[in-house]
């Protein structure tokens, strides 16, 4: 195994590790949520789901990459996995995407009927956010700052604007511009977030190392101009598997999730421009990582597995 | 006009002043809420629609008596009441209520379509929690800690917890003390709520005009005692006034907002009892406030208020 192919094993591990520690942090953060009522049974049956934990694995990459303690940020990243989870739950209902499979399960509207459903969402978007107050107790401002993040880059400026977007969109010939806002909203914003939580959680706690203010404040540009980039290609990947039929499980569904009225950028530019921008925008993803030199390897790992993979 | 009823006119004056004051400083939360498009529109529609603002107005009640200034508390009122809104919202959807009418006007789905109104709740309750976070970051912990309350409270172990034993009790024989319960979290929680972010901003800003350790807990248990009975009292009067056809407009819809079958304490109890009962919920409700002395008088014309409304 040459030295680049190491490397990359070694990302690899350690992402999955991270999301491992996630998928296993989980269920001590759901405990007191209406167990054993439908709604309760609802909460776990999505959160134990299995998904890829993309989102908040790449939050503790950010944090080791920031010098920030992945155990004072597991809150964060398991609300931020929660937020993700919600958004699945509240799309697959009937009056938006109407899915029936979801992470190669029934749809929870399938499962607990579509009252629990909707309820379900609620839950898991509320619960998120009373975990990260709890631990902005624990932490004073910067947690606060964390979470201020968070619910904005989830709310009408990020995610869920990008989904309003999605639904103006459908039955349009909406151009490729309005497609990538539309991508940069739903999907870079989640990605954004976990980069964000790092980069405030650090200006307490380890700061990139003692870095200087100029130092700290390139290297968290850095993570936006990454994260966006990585939005974009990824989501662009997702329009290609769909086409070609291979559809995705990285936290998208077994089946198709896209409304077949739903606006693609690949409808739009057709595939092999699509596929062209895809790399390009992986390839500014891993210019931008340049700036956190060695430590930024899990990031270049990163963006070269989503662009590589099969599903 | 006698001594009791001048006090009365004034808390009156007072609380209306409070619940006008929340109205007018909505729009400035909601500028950046994807202004423009059908999401923003909904938001501000819903937002916007002529209510009571009772739970803001409470908020805004409880801060005098604890001594914390209400400018500083405005956003976690503000968020409050979008956190009311967002429930009224979902809660009027075809799988849960199925309601045409809430305040006098079309219900949000009617207007703006059901994955609108759906991703419109979602706004509401994620845009509360961004405003209280940014909050949180200037007033440091007690922010966070008052964040944490609303979010506890309007969760499983509150709101939505009652929301899910709504949709459990439909079409049962559910027995009185299962509907209290309910009312307990679908009604109560968010009045609690009220109480619950002015005792932990009093924590640290004006602590019950520095009271002892021992007379403040005291205090913040007696909110407890109080919103718990007034909200209980508040959801009988509302059954009460559904089955004398003279549906709610506080916080209710102008309409039934009930599905027909959903169980009810009058339809387990009966009228008779029920109407005993609310009497008996006030009374303790007031028994509660006698704590604040000469403060406490417009929780007192509050539950008296709410006791005798028409509508």
């Amino acid at each position: 195994m040459d030295k680049t192919a190491k490397a990359d094993e070694v990302s690899k591990n350690i992402f999955y590790g991270y999301a491992e520690a996630v998928t296993k942090a989980i269920p001590s953060y759901i405990e007191d949520t209406g167990s054993g009522t439908e709604l309760g049974k609802a909460v776990e049956y999505c959160l134990t789901a299995p998904g890829k934990r993309i989102r908040p694995a790449l939050t503790l990459a950010f944090c080791d990459i920031f010098g920030v303690d992945c155990g004072l940020a597991m809150p964060y990243a398991v609300a931020l996995e929660m937020i993700h989870t919600y958004s699945l739950v509240h799309d697959d209902m009937p009056c938006m995407d109407d899915d029936d499979l979801r992470r190669g399960r029934p749809t929870c509207h399938k499962v607990f009927g579509e009252a629990n459903a909707l309820l379900c969402g609620d839950a898991l978007l509320n619960r998120a956010f009373e975990i990260v107050f709890e631990a902005a107790v624990r932490d004073g401002r910067c947690g606060a700052a964390a979470g201020r993040e968070l619910a904005r880059l989830a709310g009408t400026e990020g995610m869920l604007g990008g989904q309003a977007l999605d639904i103006a969109n459908e039955n349009t010939e909406a151009g490729p511009d309005v497609l990538l806002e539309t991508y940069r909203l739903k999907t870079s914003a989640l990605l954004e977030c976990a980069a964000a939580v790092a980069v405030e959680l650090a200006r307490e706690n380890g700061r990139y190392f003692n870095s200087s203010e100029e130092e700290f404040e390139n290297a968290a540009a850095a993570t936006v101009s990454f994260t966006r980039n990585l939005g974009l290609a990824f989501q662009i990947k997702d329009d290609l598997l769909d086409i070609t039929g291979d559809p995705g499980t990285l936290g998208k569904p077994v089946g198709s999730d896209e409304r077949d009225s739903k606006r693609t950028y690949v409808a739009a530019v057709g595939a092999e421009k699509a596929a062209r921008d895809m790399e390009s925008y992986t390839e500014k993803a891993v210019e931008a990582a340049a700036v956190f030199g060695e430590r930024g390897r899990i990031l270049r790992w990163l963006a070269a597995e989503l662009l590589d993979r099969k599903h």
